[in-house]
């Protein structure tokens, strides 16, 4: 038995309490907040767990072992920090921290101490992105061509972050994640319309090994919710809409084939084809629960989890370099590896 | 009444003789293409127009006031040239001309001779592109924040053009007629998956004045035909489908408004407005029909088009900027209006 | 404040509870069910509610003013009557009761103790019922033409009872409320492919004053959910479909104008209209939580609920005749209004 | 080659004229209609045709082999009955006569004189219904539980027949073709909100077999159109929307399975099964011109084609019976197959 504790109870970590306490193989032993209010409304619901509004409480905590970090952005580092420092497995709430040197500095201090490190990218537990990636990793749809992602609605403006923060992590890890290779380039641009230094408008343009392009529309300010991804390979093609209750993912067997022809005013001939398409079905399973499942598999069998600090790294190189970007004329920006 | 002469009946050109052939104040007379199968398939509806396969027997014939150009664009420039050289008014398919310098020694002429010259955008003159002009020109979506198209499908390849010069001139026309300023900088980027050289999928960025961002998403390889425009204002916004059959438009009663604030933590405050949607009737008329009456009303009145050479001109030089900013990695192009 | 017992905490129940614990002037104080799993799952979450596998001592206990009955239908007409003789107000889960004898003889043991009663069709107080018999009410929409709904999907059988008395309620008390009229006569047909005599699929027709007709389509084999409702006017037209998540409502400024004419052969001339479309924002509220404070009010202001026994009574009545037609061969059932 | 003579260019006839002309074993020789503006449309478009205000002269003319009929319903057994007589193959627009005895009169000529009679029930030859007919006599969906259709629109009130009349033919001459077995009863019942008698809203039930139940709504006073068409199996359950223009069919892989239970309370199982949904691509061809290409076939081979007289007598005998059980409060009427 695992013993967690919870750093930040505000939006997300209500549903990060509710898992842990629901796994047979984790106990939730204390909660931290800045809020008291907030520690209240845990403790009533949960009276055996503990509250505190200092996380270090937790931290120093020798019967803890795992602490979950779901505070803003620019503390995840210094909590998961001290967290890993005291010997804990930790699960940081994405983006992962505020820099890739940060990522990097945290995932050395795990490798030292032999610790977990998982980043809460719940999108790859879902159903949709486990049926997505298991068809692009068994061929089915051939070479891949492009992923391109919409994400927009009339969202919360942040005060902190522009929308690529707020909204592109989802995408980005799932390109990671399906695309299985190291992003070699990033070039953005965006436009903010309130004035305050933060784009509510984005869109980036992630460059892949073997001519594969990714794309990512983010936006606050969008009238109607958008959630769709369209992925093209050489032999079938997937819709996924992540609103649709029912036909979220759409693999189509259509595609073209590129025949070379001797022919001397064309050098290419180009044939389509259009077959089925099919809905398969997705499990509804609570990806979150799924999450925490794996998290304390590879915390008891010393496995990286598919979510671990390299991909969260990658997540946050790519936002650095898309902020760099926009910030200098869509100026392309490459990648280099966390080696 | 005007006597036209039809250059190129291949798949557009027909299209082109039937609703002038249908218009009270114009009467074809000759059409003119290569394809002798061409020429008998439009007797055989016509028996009163002359065929020919030399277009320069229509540029010759004295009877002749229009030439409608419907050709392959890379003879736009040198038909075009000649037509109005011989004095006649011009109707050119869209894109306007291979290069922005052709367009304009094109307008250049015409001026000369005090000759109109339409470029055949006909989206400008459909039912749905006239209600968002409409919309956003009686202030009703207020400050005009970005445009976003989305023109993708499973498609004809080109052998001559990539994607952009193929589908965008849609985009491009309709966000210069709606927007009404002229576009600042471009950049796009882009992937050519069949290794001839041609972008199947690309993306364009356009800047105008006023912090507008356009922005286009084509795609040749893609399972489903989606053609979404969003328009964000910061009183209302817009959701063109040009797929759907009876809600084309749906207008936004959707917002926000951004409050200065003396607050020492944020300088502005966010207030989200939420109300009624609206699907306006859109009158089912023929855009073409509309657009041949809009192009002799200016012939007979010597007023501009609303799809005039500068337009064209403009579309072409996007069009010019987008290549050469895909192919120097997505470098910025400024663009400089035509005095 | 009002002290509320609730008999059943099943699936429904548990809602009951919450909404009746969230109302700042009702206060839960005991729970039965004969399941005790389902009473510590209420304990856990509200530790001071009592509570029994019997439901007698919430009956008996002088302290509770209102009990809630959320237990199967054939259990309803028992346990309100207990209620009611021992002076509670009764709200009672839908449909009411079995019989429509049952329900009156409930009416009017309420009309003489001077209680309420409110059968719980929550539909009514959602946003787009309400928004419904807004337009309707207004006279927006003109004379009512007819009303039809679907409300179908691969459903949970009942053991006890069809298709109709499962899905149908929720038409029915919608139809009533909006019409605002007793219904004439009922006809229905139906089928069962399981064999147990339990029809799985089954169309109802019901006949209002002022040749309104309505029809209902419930179905526990269809392989998509539908729920979606057809309302006609002379003057507008509404679609409601309640599986859209944000076009919930869509008003039609559609209709036809009936022209009658001296003409020799045709005596009625019919023009066509159609105009714009309107999806008005719907307010996101919690239907349970409007009804129970509209229970309180009622209670308080001794006053009749939207949902009274009187409707109540005549769901059951229209449910009864269906009953009748499918087992008489579509026989045609008059129904006649409880004096 | 078989010679073709057309009765009545309306509406509908010019696309039956269109595909005699194209098919390469017919040809179309002559025209008939009332109106000499519609024979001079045909005489443009195609010159050779001969035209006349005379049916007659078709009929009587040695030369024609078929004559299509596509008058108003009423007239349709005079001119069929006349055209057999002479010794010519007929094609017969749908609803093939206005009463079932003349339906059966024709027939018995026909089959007197070894002629062969097809009547355009158009939908039988789409792409999507002869799918459907084929999943459903393949097996794939295992034993039919019910067949539901919904056809609505804001449509053009006839001034001879109901809505039934109108548009219903199209639903029962594909249940027919798909059920493949003799309907046993009809009930119908509608409304009309003109006060010319004639129904704007109907629904009719019609009885099959082996407990199939199918049921039609047609509406001439929906704001929307709707083509939607639900079949229900015992194994898999197909939705067919005639609306989209790339999903028109949707397979569903769900059922329930009935398992018989020694259980003392309940006497029957029901275990429900979800699996992928398929959309099969639909072949792109005109149903019009298979038609008419089986057409020419049955005339050589001398075979009943698919829509023959016998199914547009049961389809006419089930229009009868529902306007006879609307007109009789929703009787039900038993149906006895043509011997």
């Amino acid at each position: 038995m695992l013993n967690v504790g919870v750093v930040g109870i505000g939006y997300w970590g209500p549903n990060i309490v509710r898992n842990f306490a629901a796994n047979k193989r984790t106990k939730v032993v204390a909660c931290s907040d800045l809020k008291q209010e907030r520690l209240d409304y845990i403790a009533a619901i949960y009276p055996t767990i503990k509250t505190t509004t200092d996380y270090r409480e937790l931290i120093n905590n020798p019967a803890i072992d795992v602490v979950a970090i779901c505070t803003p952005v620019f503390t995840h580092f210094e909590i998961a920090k001290k967290a890993l420092e005291a010997g804990k497995h930790v699960m940081i709430e994405k983006p992962m921290t505020s820099t890739s040197t940060q990522a990097a500095e945290l995932i050395n201090l795990a490798e030292q101490k032999n610790l977990t490190i998982l980043v809460d990218h719940t999108f790859l537990f879902t159903g949709a992105v486990r049926k997505i990636k298991q068809l692009v990793e068994g061929g089915d749809i051939g070479d891949l061509y492009y992923f391109d992602s919409v994400r927009v609605n009339l969202g919360l403006f942040q005060h902190d972050v522009n929308v690529v923060w707020d909204l592109a992590p989802h995408d980005i890890s799932i390109m990671d994640f399906v695309i299985n290779q190291p992003a070699q380039a990033v070039t953005a641009n965006g436009a903010d319309h309130v004035g305050n230094g933060l784009e509510d408008v984005a869109y980036l343009t992630v460059y892949y090994p073997d001519n594969i392009i990714a794309h990512i529309h983010v936006n606050w300010l969008s009238p109607v919710k958008i959630r769709q991804t369209l992925i093209g390979g050489s032999r079938q093609m997937i819709v996924w809409d992540d609103n649709s209750p029912s036909e979220k993912i759409k693999i189509y067997d259509k595609g073209i084939e590129v025949i070379q022809t001797q022919d001397q005013i064309y050098n290419t001939l180009i044939q389509y084809r259009t077959g089925d398409m099919t809905c398969p079905k997705i499990e509804p399973i609570e990806a979150l629960a799924l999450e925490v499942d794996h998290f304390v598999d590879c915390i008891e069998q010393r496995q990286r989890p598919v979510s671990d600090g390299y991909l969260g790294y990658r997540v946050v190189q790519i936002l650095e370099a898309s902020e760099h970007s926009i910030k200098n004329k869509e100026k392309t920006v490459k990648l280099t590896a966390l080696s």
